[in-house]
């Protein structure tokens, strides 16, 4: 009964909504962890944009570093056991190297620290290196942890 | 000069970069925008999961709505004239239909805005509803200007 329930609740919200990340995907580490990378994704794309391309919001980049920040601090419990089952890219690795895991992810949080602050000041050139410094963190989890 | 600099700077940060997102598309409005979407994508994930997969964080549902309302504010100008150039889903109708698009912008900044409402409740009931109405706000404004 219950599994019924949950699918029909996943049906409905699948019909109404456009997303291509309301999948059939029902392990919720997986989409749950997902979904806060894709909006740690979303800040670095904006202030990418921001940063590189010229597009006019210099005072944004504050709110999006706190973004990537505060997801961090919101990913929970992202890798139970059993969250390998599903459409997931996450390597066997997450789960046998977990204190790597653990340093990757404390590296993504003091980089998106270091990224917060820079972006509290005005000098542009340390925003930038702030915000390759934490795309190299992002890297460096995803080249031992994701799959291609 | 100006644009050699500007794709020096682009190809730098694709290296170091492990985001899809991260792509060739240089236009700053497309990049910008692409990035606020995926942000508020993400969030709606994250509820996804917590609403109605049974992950276990629903003091995180406010934040989650907070973010959604917040990337509506901090989405700037992001249809300015030349921006139909690049790698857009946009249809041209945004560009034609100014008032339409901004009837459903200023949709989705309410339904966002009573996500976060209800969310600050302890109504679960509610607050699937106020999702339920927010992914109905994103595919009506994804029906008239994205193409599939």
């Amino acid at each position: 009964m219950k599994k019924i329930v949950l699918a029909m609740a996943v049906a409905s919200v699948t019909a109404v909504s456009a997303f291509a990340a309301f999948a059939d995907e029902t392990n919720p580490a997986i989409v749950h962890r997902q979904g806060l990378y894709k909006t740690m994704a979303g800040h670095m794309t904006a202030m990418k944009s921001i940063l590189f391309l010229g597009f006019e919001a210099p005072a944004d980049l504050s709110f999006h570093a706190q973004g990537i920040l505060d997801a961090f601090g919101h990913m929970g419990n992202s890798y139970p056991p059993g969250s390998d089952k599903g459409e997931t890219k996450a390597k066997p690795e997450i789960w046998t190297q977990p204190e790597k895991v653990k340093q990757r992810a404390m590296d993504g949080v003091a980089a998106a620290k270091s990224l917060v602050a820079a972006t509290a000041g005005t000098d542009k050139g340390a925003t930038i290196a702030a915000f390759k410094s934490m795309g190299e963190k992002c890297k460096a989890c995803h080249d031992d942890f994701r799959k291609e």
